[in-house]
């Protein structure tokens, strides 16, 4: 693995949209306590339901820890590798590589990362062994990778149409959290260097009482050039409603860096959802104090689905928008086939769901998938 | 990875010989403190000088603990992948698979590791994290994996020429500290079904002071089909002469698999070697006892070579022999460059040698080197 300090668009690498065609996916076995209810139990159910599903059509990654190793082993299917990796947690959207490619190879970018926001907002310390996985994962992966450690960036807070155009939050890349110094110029010219993009859409804030200080991959999402679905509630008594509002004025009103205009299709949200006392009791508590507390808001949202090769898996929450959500995604992606996941609420309890837990690792030109 | 209870011989799976085409080749990168001196940083210098021979002309893959990526990843060459991976010490030849091929796909034999001995007269304890490396290093080559735990064999006990025929030690093989309810005749089956041989040629005892109960891949080595070097010494009052002389005379009456008779090499020991007072100050004690002790004889031989796809590495003590040994072997090695390692004294005081601390892997049909 060599280390390079240049940027990805010197070589013209760029990141692919995730609707592309991918070599595998990436995710890390669950087991942080706080995390997760019941040391992990139900994640770790969650989890493997949906890797049985991605890994059908591309290949799967698991990072366990050495003490985790045999049982996700045992949990899922022969086709997918595990391998021992230590992690704080498990979001593989946010502590894996982004992969860029030139067409042909692929390689890694390893971002700086600081649990959402470091010393002054971030949600756990310390997080090392979160920041050496992306480094690590091109090593594994046998590809170069792009030291960008000096810049805090999740992969969860980008998403782009594989045409040049990336979408953001400004809650997110602007905070005080990630790179306080950097001049939201500084940053976009990064963006744009790193990903081969041109042109950058700037939403002002995610999801409501997101604790990753407003990720896109919760509220908006490419579905392909030129066409976005956005988390929607026509609530207006909700604080969510204002949020959305705003993100479909300025997605109306934004030429992609084509020049065309973007469509909106509004994904509905469920009725929010609130964590129970129960469930709460089954997170251990964190320097002393509990992670959650009963009645809090979860930022639950369908845009946080996983597109894989062959299919669209999508969160469920027992909600009536349920079906509605597979329904809409399913006309929006005719080649493959969505599916709700069940376990998503075990998965929402993190504080996350599919997309978060998930790194797509785009087909490179010698690689059989 | 699949986990295989059949044995390999089922579907015609055997074990190549080392001068077969390597896709590559596993180590692990040195760390405890009571096998290596001075925290392992000499251990660590030797391991680098024989990394980066080895990945002249092959893939190399080096496990590293969590807390020793960063080190292994600085002080080895782009070209070697370092993985994360736990381990109680850092014998891969002992730990890590053996490979079998079937001409075409190459899987892995996951064995019972015990620390030379488990509770009758191993060298260390706990030995949990050596013996779980086998099923994860198939699983991060996503190569099925043979399981057979119940059955405990090093690798270093085991040399074949890759037609049929094994040599082994009954020092080792036979004794208390492995399988000790099993008959010589059930081992015999075992190791011909698992491995693909028909003949196992049987020395009584590996080297002289030898720690890991004689493993053959210290005496004795097949250089070539039918041709074998073996560790030799002319003087009479070294223990190691009557060893060696048996040793001789079990090989020159035997017939392989193809009914030829061994072609032996002699290949002569350095003037036995022990270890200093300082050498011993550099290693932590353990368990409240050194682990060695000043003027102790260390089971230094020049058969503790490896065999890489283009060159041949081959211990060196600073004795007077060290240059006939790199003869002896180019002579027996002639489309190979034949290399002395400088830091192999660095590598025995831990217990071994160069041979010890790698595992090859075959080549496979789709692999490209």
């Amino acid at each position: 693995m060599k280390i390079i300090k240049d940027l990805p668009d010197k070589e013209n690498y760029y990141m692919p949209a995730e609707y592309s065609p991918h070599y595998g996916c990436i995710l890390i076995w669950p087991h942080r306590r706080d995390s997760w209810q019941n040391g992990a139990y139900k994640a770790r159910q969650a989890f493997a339901e949906l890797i049985k599903i991605i890994s059908r059509s591309e290949k799967v990654i698991v990072c366990a820890r050495y003490e985790d190793y045999d049982d996700a082993r045992k949990a899922l299917p022969d086709r997918v590798r595990v391998v021992e990796m230590s992690s704080d947690d498990s979001w593989a959207r946010d502590v894996a590589p982004t992969f860029v490619t030139n067409g042909t190879e692929i390689r890694g970018i390893d971002w700086g990362f600081n649990a959402w926001g470091g010393l002054h907002d971030g949600l756990y310390f310390p997080w090392d062994k979160d920041n050496k996985m992306a480094r690590k994962l091109c090593d594994l992966l046998d590809k170069d990778c792009y030291d960008q450690r000096d810049f805090v960036l999740e992969g969860g807070s980008i998403h782009t149409d594989g045409e040049g155009t990336l979408l953001t939050t400004e809650e997110c890349l602007l905070g005080r959290g990630r790179n306080p110094d950097m001049s939201k110029q500084e940053i976009e010219e990064k963006l744009c260097r790193c990903l081969g993009v041109k042109k950058i859409i700037w939403l002002k804030r995610g999801i409501y009482h997101d604790e990753t200080n407003g990720h896109i991959d919760n509220i908006c999402a490419f579905v392909s050039p030129g066409e976005a679905v956005l988390a929607w509630t026509d609530d207006k008594n909700d604080p969510q409603y204002e949020i959305s509002a705003e993100c479909l004025e300025i997605l109306e009103s934004a030429v992609d860096a084509k020049g065309r205009r973007i469509k909106v299709h509004k994904l509905p949200l469920p009725s929010p959802v609130h964590i129970t006392a129960e469930e709460c009791m089954g997170l251990d508590d964190m320097d002393g104090e509990p992670t959650r507390i009963p009645g809090e808001r979860l930022a639950a949202s369908y845009v946080n689905f996983y597109i894989s090769n062959k299919d669209v898996i999508v969160p469920q929450f027992g909600d009536e928008n349920d079906k509605k959500a597979v329904e809409i995604l399913s006309r929006l992606f005719p080649t493959r086939t969505v599916t709700g996941l069940s376990g998503s609420r075990d998965i929402l309890i993190g504080g996350g769901n599919i997309h978060c837990i998930t790194q797509q690792i785009p087909k490179w030109q010698e690689a059989s998938v």
